[in-house]
Parts: structure tokens; sequence; C-alpha cells
């Protein structure tokens, strides 16, 4: 045991403590018929917290753990225990995790596999022991140079069948411990340069690939969601997994629109020039949204930046669009968000997190209060009840024509006046809930 | 008559012209056994060069042509004769034009479809006398205040039924006009907020409305393609018809994918944070390549600036990706550039579609030519080869699964070793030709 | 008179209102000890509000407002008494304007000096009669196309001549009606392109010119200060005042960096890659902070977009900069913004302008409070206390040496260990105040 | 010795090679009265060619060289020669370098400085056989945790005397070797919050810091130039030295214009909202040229990608300003370029550079014929002919008032008509040339 977090209480809902505390996040709140643990479902990523040693393209580690370089089985079992600790003091009901944040690679796929399996033991006890989920579980293809040019999309096939082995692994582990979804992030699925790229067979292994992972799925009878989360570039260049259109696209063309859903990141809507709940709202009307990244960027930083929330109007403006959708069903509020690496104690993890909750939480709050009052959604309504009328409805059924709508229009010498957006009037009422 | 271009002779080719000429554009040189002028298929875009007044966000009208503020039949006529008299001056072989540009809108859908038709006369007559053919014909849905909140997308009805009837009647011109392609630039689908906007709807409203157009198309027998136009903003925050992937899976989700290609910008694959290359090499994966916008846009102005090309490698690289899918069929290369507005004079307007055809067509040539070398696609092919194996073949074959690719990968012991992506030495070898 | 206000009552504190009033700006609440209003300084620009038509690159007015066009006198008086009713709707203690949104430009220098002199006499009686006050006034040097190439940077002299002309006119305005300060924007002072650019002696003019109008300034007895608004781009593709940091360059470069303050607009700023709390702590710290255009960009489009202040949190941090600088002098809050061109209504107008008062209320009062509990300021002092060590200060003095600070170092064995940044903990702490 | 580049024979000028060779890079052909050697001045990068492993935000090492992990003198020494065969190998005329990239950092400060003079034997050696010169030295103050806060911005004043120690061996290693500059890169003189942060503090920290190294350069007689490099932002949110425009206005504020002058990035003015072309003038126009790093940014990727220049025209346009300003005196060309980290092999890295200085070859021999036909020159002076005439000299004299400039105006009934700017016969002008 590390006892690195011995010296920190389980926090409470205190909404006037000057400490270590949540201020806003009461998990046995009720919030729209369920418990706002229950609307929430936060999950900490344990590559972020437990893996990374606060390097950055310009430095190294700042971050000193007594588990670090986690280079060995009994340092990569101190961390999994040190993380069990921590998600006991944030009561944390659930965590995410890739096969290389958790165990050393060994020599083999086999050896791999094995110290995975080990590592899911102690998980398997502490999930038990503190009553934390697994959100979901994935497999990192990014990280070891094998990976360089791509895992499914590589121009050698032996990486394509490396990661079938590899995924096989993960996603059993993550059967295993009754993980709610299963993430693929194509970190290198893209091109540095189209210059030595097959962007038509590399799309083609890609939807293979998912394919592949979609039918061990129902035959090993995982019911949770397959996810995929879109990022449009870094590291790489160009990635496949661009934006939700994309991959809605993608889905499409290879028949699984209906067999996987996305999840969705703030900081990566942002890098593909999208808001946040412009993704959140586009995959609730293609039918396809699943989970969230609850992590944001810095606007003017042209990277991925992987920060906390701490904006209540935005992270309202998310939660409204979750709502709307009837809220997380396998899905919930992951958290891929990385201290500050000039952030090195142990408290700052814990408070990052506190903060994090409490940031949700009353974004959630003032989200469920402006469904509830319906002056939003009636203003919406009202935009576009001219749709309603049978002429209207008309247009859009079989049988109308482009030339029959035009002889209409002209004969009924149609002018049509606008009337106010009213985005003003809109943006004040959302500010009298956040 | 303007008279206003009297005063140029029509260029021609003299790489050693130190005036007005093309100096690099010799339209009956031979390129990948046709006709340079058929490679190109230039055509000039009728709203920038005729249309527009030179105006900014910040200032008014810098341009003084006889035939503005062109707002009687009678300018617009003069004006509809100039722009011949400048395509005779450039020998160009197209044009392109929205209904907005060539005719001032009538007190009704029928006075305005009744004066686009007699500019129509004037087109037709024109055009057989100068050979200058039309590349497309397309509906201007953004200007009018009619349009503000939408086209085909509008909350009212009424605006569904207008844009029915304008695009009827554009469609009905440009097929008169044997037009070789039909745009649909979605400038104003899409939204300023999210807060009035009901995305399902109005998606399934502009599904609805393209499905009319195409059904239309083949009833008049119109043998041209139809053609969507990608932007990701601007005018609106938000629009529809992002870049080529969105626009992709929002025509597979409507059944339109054969039936619907794509008319892709250079200045707005780079607002969706794309090269232009890479929506080129996507559609033609996604077999949808129509046409294209050959105008760039300046990478730190983060709006559409509207250029023209000036860039000989970045121009190359984008003919590879054209010719390489086999070149244009109905498509071609239009420019809709606009001259800064500080180039008040009628040579700025020749020299700055002379100095775009040069540009292009030294782009063309070194692109054929590398084309035809090889050595490019040569190296490309390298780095796939081993998906020629059987082995790697069988894993992309229905049957395969992926706990078999995974017990083989363990049972092979595969640990597969990167190679150089030799990006650096195929930028050196692309530089060979540019 | 217009009477296009007449059916709106002027609004007053309200923080239960369902229709339009001020839910949290109270003008005589006191905050650090001034009236809120008084702290806040809220202005209306008359451009955006009572000048701008509703118009964007791709489409034309969509405001329908009695005075428009707004083109002969009469039609301007109108305006002048409708923006005047609007003030008084809103009770706001000042407005801006530059000449060309006040009154049509007569055929020459003297007749447009003269037509502004007029609106001027309006404007005095209407003043008097409301207490609304003049924040600033400016010239519009940027329209009309005689300023197409630059105002004082322009290549023609003629053109530096007029804007000499041009700007005595509106300071000797502003001075008479008690203006504040008097703005110079520069936004077509830049290039559209460096190949026809003289930058050095663009530079040199722009120096020259702004030493002229300090020395009126002084000669006539204005009393208000001198501002320079920044901005980097749009119109022109380089601005050269393109940020705080490159104005404050210039301004000591001409040996004016006190005699000239800055006008810093968060929407300049977001264009610049800061975020607006930076410019208004770098010019605190440089010493030139002079006033704020409080009007947000979309973090997502890459134009100035001139939205109304809404997101409290960060309008709170702007405040917390300009509190902790001593707050305004001559300057204030001016709302540089319109509305969006879909929001047509009288109504519209009034409601924007109500919720930004409001955000901005909030904003003051949350960081009026922080700065009061110094939490945040204690934690400051403290990560810089060991600069208050007399060994420390002396590395800052005279007499210091690198190689003595060098030599001392070595003979200490300095291993300089980190201590963390709290960066997390400091947002959890802001958190608590918005 | 590490025999690394032994299969790879030293390049000559072959214009017509197919393997690895000089294409277009002549160095002994006369440019503008100098070889062309001379007027680039090419210098290698120890750090990305020697030093970096191929890692990036979201993978590990990717490169194999025999002296990784170079964290012993042994293997840092098989480095030193190594780069120095591969200098032979490309003929460099220069390499430049930090301290942390050529020697294991010691136990101490002392330990530190020794290995590094160890090395410099080395060096010493070893540029006396090959005749590669020193372009500049500098030292690492950013990758070290010591340094996240900050080097002469640190909170800590220990640090600030650390990085005096660390300049001092630095500056003394650099003078020793003949370097032709120093230069310092501010990488983490800026600031991740400004919650956290006293930016007035940190400023003049930073200001007085530079005074001592400059006084320290005049004191051991060091003859280079003292070179700061800007750039944005990353590693951190924001950094001081943003711009060369923030840059000079530091410099003003603590003296320092005359002494110290700018070493200017592709890549970072690129992130800067600058183009290259743009720093470089108005580093001319401000007289603080001093040298440049010409490797580009990918301009869609929002993070310094460092990559080999490939675009001729682009790098002529530089070249083009660099010329006009009188060519480097102690600056150069140096390639702070990374090999893409795919690109594994020895022969990237010379074909990298090969590549890299053929492109800046043409791109230089295509601006001295710019600016020796003078065409280009001639088009500006015309522009700008009006203020040769006596009044408009007059207005710029010491006695002009804006009220006498004013009566003038109004006299003489100016009026002024704007001309064509001419930028795109401008830009077809400079595509004769590229």
């Amino acid at each position: 045991m590390s006892g690195y977090f011995d010296a920190i209480a389980p926090l409470s809902y205190d909404p006037d403590a000057d400490g270590l505390a949540f201020r806003a996040y009461d998990p046995d709140e009720m919030v729209m018929g369920k418990r706002m643990a229950d609307q929430l479902r936060f999950a900490v990523a344990f590559w972020h917290s437990f893996g990374w040693e606060g390097g950055d393209p310009f430095g190294g580690q700042t971050f000193e753990r007594p588990w670090f370089p986690a280079n060995t089985m009994e340092l990569a079992e101190m961390r999994a225990n040190a993380a069990f600790d921590f998600f006991k003091v944030l009561r944390a009901p659930f965590f995410c995790f890739h096969d290389h944040d958790v165990r050393p690679e060994g020599a083999s796929l086999g050896e791999s596999r094995d110290r995975l399996e080990r590592i899911a033991d102690i998980f398997e006890t502490r999930m038990a022991e503190t009553g934390t989920g697994l959100l979901w579980g994935t497999a990192n293809l990014f990280t070891n140079r094998r990976f360089m040019a791509g895992a499914a999309t590589n121009p050698d096939p032996e990486v394509f069948a490396y990661c079938a082995a590899t995924v096989k692994a993960c996603l059993d582990v993550t059967h295993r411990l009754n993980g709610e979804n299963y993430v693929l992030w194509g970190g290198r699925e893209g091109y540095e340069t189209l210059l030595n790229t097959d962007l038509g067979a590399e799309l083609d292994h890609m939807g293979r690939f998912l394919s592949l992972v979609v039918e061990y799925k129902h035959k090993i009878g995982f019911k949770g969601a397959i996810l995929i989360e879109p990022k449009p570039q870094e590291p790489t260049k160009h990635q496949y997994d661009y934006d939700v259109a994309t991959v809605f696209g993608f889905l499409q063309r290879y028949g699984l629109e209906n067999e996987v859903k996305l999840n969705i990141e703030q900081g990566h809507a942002i890098l593909a020039g999208h808001s946040f709940e412009h993704e959140l709202a586009l995959a609730n009307a293609l039918g396809v949204f699943g989970s969230i990244d609850m992590n944001r960027n810095d606007y003017q930083s042209g990277w991925d930046t992987d920060q906390f929330p701490n904006n209540v109007p935005e992270v309202a403006l998310a939660y409204y669009e979750i709502l709307k959708g009837g809220g997380f069903t396998t899905g919930g509020t992951n958290f891929d968000s990385k201290l500050r690496r000039q952030s090195l104690d142990a408290e700052d993890l814990v408070a990052a997190h506190a903060g994090a909750f409490d940031v949700c939480a009353r974004g959630l709050k003032a989200a469920a209060k402006m469904l509830e009052d319906d002056r939003l959604e009636a203003a919406r309504r009202a935009r576009y009840a001219g749709w309603n009328e049978p002429w209207a409805k008309a247009m859009l059924e079989k049988g109308a024509t482009l030339e029959g709508i035009a002889a209409e229009a002209e004969a009924k010498g149609l002018d049509p006046q606008p009337v106010s957006g009213r985005q003003e009037r809109l943006e004040n009422l959302v500010n009298r809930y956040v």
C-alpha cells in the first residue's frame, strides 16, 4: 500500500466548508427523478491521475509519486491500490483505464495479457470493497513505437493483428470487471502526411476492425456499449475520427451506426471547431450519443490541454443537451483531465476532482431546472410551430415535388417575412439559471 | 455594351511576355492525354467579378464599374455583356452564376424568374458567340433577409417553399444553358445559436429538400451533377455542410450518396481545419468528388478571404489528387475568388485571373509529371505491400474473427517492427517537380 | 421623434421580474466604496445600435428602423433622438460615437464638420435632459473608400491630411460634449499584403500622427484621455495596433507612453490569442490601462463577432483585474456589441443591453468580494515571498553581476526545489465567488 | 566513434542526382556578391537531430541511435562525435546547441559546468577539423522540473540565481568556441494561469536578468550578438516574448533595444498569427533583426511542429526581406527542425537537411533575382512617391500642427482618390521568380 492519500479524509458534501469538501455535489440530492450521483456518473481517468508524470514536449517529469516509474509489477500493484485509495477519498462512482496505464508491458502479447489480468484481480477486489464501478476500459494503441503509423490503419498488417489481440484482451478484462462501456480512441488512426498514405485502404481497414470488435462483443455477451471517441488531430496531423458527424458517416458506411455510440470530449469538440453542446446535440439527433469526457481545453491553446472543467455556464449547456436526450444510460462523466504539471501535491489531485464534481453538479442542477421550467423549449417549439401546419407537413411527405411546391409558392404569392431569432433574450434566459 | 474591357486585348500564351499574357497556361498543350484546357476546365465566378462592389464588414464600395449598382434590368444587361467581354479577354472556357448575381430581384417569385430568363437569353447568345460554357448555376439563398434564419432549414415553412420555387427556376435555367453541374451551397443552413435551433428537424428538412431537387433533376432530364459545397462556418457560426466527411454522412443518411457529389473549395477546406488535398483525397475515396473552387484563404485570417491561388506547390498537390482520381468529368476549376478591395482597375481583374490560370497550369503540369513518373505512387504501394499477402487479406474477409486473429498473433509471437515513413524524403521528391 | 422605443418603459432594478428589468444591476448599490453605476460606467455604442443595418459579408440589411437609411440630416436627427430615447430606457450613464455614425458625410470636409456640429447640438440638449454622458468620441477613418489603404498610414499624404482634419473635428466635438476620452482605432492602419507596403514609413507616419493629436489635445485643454484600441486583424490582414504589448512598444518608440492609454476589447484580445484578463493585467503592469469594450467574441469564429457578454465567470476575472488596478478613472465599460442580425426587434436591443448590464454587475460583485476577501492575493503574495529576502532583492539592484550571482549559486550549492502552483485550487477558489 | 553515418558519403552539388545530393544548393555559387554558403549560413540544431528521441505527448521514443539514452559522458561523447560526422556529410557551415543537449546534467552546478567544458573540448577539436562553426549557443532553462514555473521569472529567487550560473557557463563556452551569437529562448518565461502570477514583477525580473547577461557579455569581450527568440505560447499558455513587436517593447522598457537582437523562427511567427516575412520586415524596420530559425509549422496544427522547410515561394519571401535588410551579419539560417517521428533512418536525417538546404537555396536565388531586378521595389516606391513632395514632408516635421494641417486640408478642398493597390499583379510578379 502506498499510503499516498492517507492524510486526506474522504470528502463529504458541505456547502460551507473551507477545506476539501464537495460544496455543490451532493450525491443523494434528487435531480429530475434520480440521485445526482446517478445522473452524473463521475469517473476518474487512471492514466492522467496515476500514469502521467507531468511531462510536456519541452520538459520532463515533475510529479513524484511513490509508484513511479511503475515499470515493475510491484510498483504497478502499489499504484493500483493507491488509485482505489483515491477513489475512496472522492467516493468516485466509476473509473476508466487503458491496459498501458495499469500494467508494464510484457515481453510478449501473452505476458502483457497475463499482467493485465493480474492487475484486474486487484481491481476486482478493490471494486467490491469500495463500490467503484468501471465506466469503461480501453486499449492504448498509440504509445508504443509499433503503433507510430497507426493501429488498425497501420500499413503493416502485423500491427492490425497485434491490435486485434490487444483489444480482445482489454475487452475481455472490461467484460470481466462489468464495464459499462468499451471505448476506442483512434489517436494514431490518421496520418502525418498524405504523401505516404492510402486513405481509402486505411478507412476500410478501420471499418473492418470495428466490425470484428462488435462481433466479438456480441459473442462474449458484453452488454456495455462500444464507443468511439472523436478527435480531429493531435497526435497526428489528421485523425479519421474527426468529430461526431465524421464518425457517424464512417459508421453508416460500414453498417455500424446501430452498433456503436460515441464518447464525446469537450476538449476534442473544441479542437474540431465545435462547441461541446453542438457535438452532444448532434449525437442525440443522430442517435449515437453514448458518454462524455468532461475536460475542457484552453480555447486559445491549439493543442489538447485536458483541464478540469471550471466554467459552470458552459457545463450547464452540456448537461442540458444530455438531459434533453434522456440522460446517460451506459455512459457517464469521465474526467480525462490532468493536473497542470506544476500542481505537484496529492492535495492538488483531490482538489481538482472535487472542484470538477462541484462545477458539474452546479451545471446539472441549472440544466435540470431550465428543462423543467420549459421556457427555453417553449420558445424553441414556438419558432418551428409553422411546421405543424398540414400544408407544411405535406412538403415533407412522399408525393410532394419540387415543381408542385414551386407552383404553389408562386400561386400564393409567397413573400416570407423574417421574425426575430431572439438570441440575446434566450441567452439572458439561460443566465437566470446559471 | 459597357466597353469596360475594350482596352485589353485577349490574352495569349507567351512565356516571355512582360505585359498581360499567359506565361504557363497554354490551352492546347497536351497533359496526360488531354488539352490543358480540358484538364483544367477554368470557370470565372460571376458574383465576385461582376457583382461584388468591394465592401467588407468595415467599409463600403471601392470598385467603380459602369453597371453598378445594377439594380435595373438595363444595368444588369450591361453587366451581362461586360462579363462576356471579359470571358473573351481571358478565353475562359466556363463561367458560374447565382440568380442573384445576374438579375435584380423582382417583386414576386414570378417576376424574379422572368428576369432570370431574360438574362439567360443574353447568356445564350453570348455563350454561342464566345464558346464559353456554363460550369454550374446555383441559387442565392442567403443574401435576402428572408433567408436570414436559413433556406431549406428555415423554421418558417414558407421559406422552404420559397426556396423550392427559386431552386426550380435556377435549375431550369442551368438546364437550358447546358450547365455541366448544379451547385447547392448552404451558407445559412446552420445556426447562430443552438438555443433556438431544432437540429434534428433542420437536418431532416435539408435532406428532404435535397431529395426533391434530385427527383426534379431526373424528371427534366438534367444530365449534370448535383453538387454540394461544404463550408464549416461563415456566415453562420455552424454550417451543416461542414466538410467532405460531414456531407458524406448526411448524404448516406438520406440515401443520396450515389446522387450527389461535392464541389470542394480550398478556402473552405482550410476553414474546416483540413488541407485542400485531404478533402480531395477523401472525396475520391468516398466516391463523391465533383468539382473544385480553386481559391485560397489566408491561413492566418479566420474568415473566408477568397483569394486567387498563388502558391504553385500547394496547387500541384491538389491537382495530383484530382488526376489520381481520374481528373474532372462534369467538374472543373472555378475561381470563387475576389480581387482584394484595393485592386480597383479592370486590369487587376484580368491579371488576377491570368495569374491564377498560370499557377494552376504550373501545378497541373507538375502533378501530371509526378503521376506519370510514378515514384510517389511506387513508394506508397511499397508501404502497404504487406496487405497483399494472403494471411493479411484473410483478416479483412468475412469469416475472420477478432479472437481468431488474436490467437494467431499470440501464436506467431508477433512483435511488429516499425519502418521509416520517409516523409521528408517524399517531400523532397515532390520538390523536384514543383 | 421616432417614437421607436415608446412602448418600452424605463428599466428598473427588480431581481424577480419576469419581463424587461435589471435583475442584478442596481446602480445605487455600493461596491468597494462606490455606486455600482460609478464602478461600471456603462456606455452604449451608437454605431452598432443605431447605425448598423444587420448586414454581414453574405447578406444585406435585416433591421428595419424608421431612421434608415439615415442618409439625410432629417433622418440623422430622428436617429439621434431615438438613441437618447433608448438611453433613457436603459438609464445608460454614457454613450460613444464616431462622426460617421451620427451624420451623413457632407460634400466637403467643412460640410461634414458642420453636420457633425449640428448633431452635437442635439446631443448637447439631450445629454442635459437625460444625464447621459459621453464616454468617448472617435473618428471613423475606415469606412469610406478613401481610407481603403489606411488613414494616417496611407501611402497618399492627402489622406493623412484629410485624417488630420477629421480627427480635429471629432476631438473638438468630443471636447465640447465633455467627453471623458477620445479613442483611435486603427482599423485600416496595417496592410493587406507586405508586397506593396513600406512598414517602416507607415509606422513613422502613424507615430507622427499620434503626436499631432496629443499636442492638439493639450492645446485645447481637453482633459480626457487619448486611447488607442488594439486589434490584431480584420478588416486588414495585419493591423499595427496588434495588442497591448505591441501598442506599448509603439508608444515608447515615439515617446508617447505617458500620454496615451488603451481601450481594450475582449473580442480583440481573443483575436490576438490572449485572454481578456491578460490584456488588462498587462496594461495595468505597463501603466497604460484606460477603458474597455466589454463585447465578447465567439472563441470559435475567426472574426470579430461583437457579441454582448454573457459569461459571468469570464467577466468577473476581467473586473477583478480592473479593480485590482484601482478601477476606472476616465474609462468605462463600453458595449461595442451588436445584436445578432436575426434579432430584429426593438425589444431585442433593450434586452441585449439589459442582459449585459446584469452580467457585468454579477461579475463586478464577484470580483469585488474576491478582492476584499484577499484569499487570491494572499496566495499570490505567498508564492513570491522569497523575493522579499535581502539576498534576493540584491540580485535586482545595481551592482549585482551575473558572475557574482553565479559564484554565489555555486558556492551555496543551490538546487531549487519546485513547489505546487496550485492552479486547480485557485480555480476552485474563484468558483466560490462566481 | 559511433560510425552511425559511415555509410553516407558527403553530399555534393549535383542538380541531376537521383540519390542524396544538393540539387540546388551550390555553396560556391555567387549570389548578390557573396558565396551562397555565406549568404545562407546554415546551421544544424543539435537538440532535435541528436537529442530528441522521437516522442510526442502520446507516445515515446521511436528513434534508435547508438548514443541513446545519452545519460553518461561516454554516450554524450559518442553523440558529439556522431554529430560532427553528420556535419561533415552535410558540409554544414554551423551548428547550434544548448548545454542540456550535449552533456548529462551533473549533481551540482559545478559538475554540470565541468561536463559542458569537457564536451566543448571535443567540439573544439572537431570544429577545427571540419571547419564547422558555432552559430549560437544557449542554455536550456525549461526541461528540468526546477524550471517548471519559469527561469528568470520564477517565483523562487533561487531559480533566478541558478539560471544566472547556468547562462554564465553557457555564454563562457559559446565565447570560447567563437560562437557568432548567444540566444535566449524563454520557453517557460510566461505563465499557465494568471491567477497565481505577478505579471509586473516577472517582467521586471526578466528585464533585470537580460541586463545582467548583456553586462557580462561586454565584460568578457564576447563580440557575438545576444538574441531573444520570440514565441507566443507552448509550452506555457502565455509566453512573455510573444512576437517581434512585444520583445521590442520589452527591450525599450529596460533600455536594451540597442544591445539585443532577435532570432526569428518561422514556426513561432505563425503561432503568433503572423507571416514569417512580417516578423522579418518588422525586425528590420525596428533595427533588431538578428538571425532565423527556418523551420516551418503546419498551418493547421495548433502547436509547434518544427518541420523542415519545403515551400520555396514562402522561403523566397523570407529571404527577400533578409536580403533587403542587408543580409545576415552574425546571424544565419538555423534549422530548429525535427524529423517526423516516423522518419527512423539515418538517411532521413541527412535527406531532410539536404532538402531544406535546397529549398533555401532556391528561395534565396529567387529573392536575390527579384531584388536585383528591382521591379517589386520600384512599384513600392511609386506607391509612396507622394511623400517626397515638400508639403507632405512638412507634415512630418516639427512645427506642423493638427490644426494647421486640418486648415490646409479644408482650404485645399482635399478629396483624396484611392488608387489600385495592385496586390494580384504583385503576386503574379513574384510568381515569375519562384
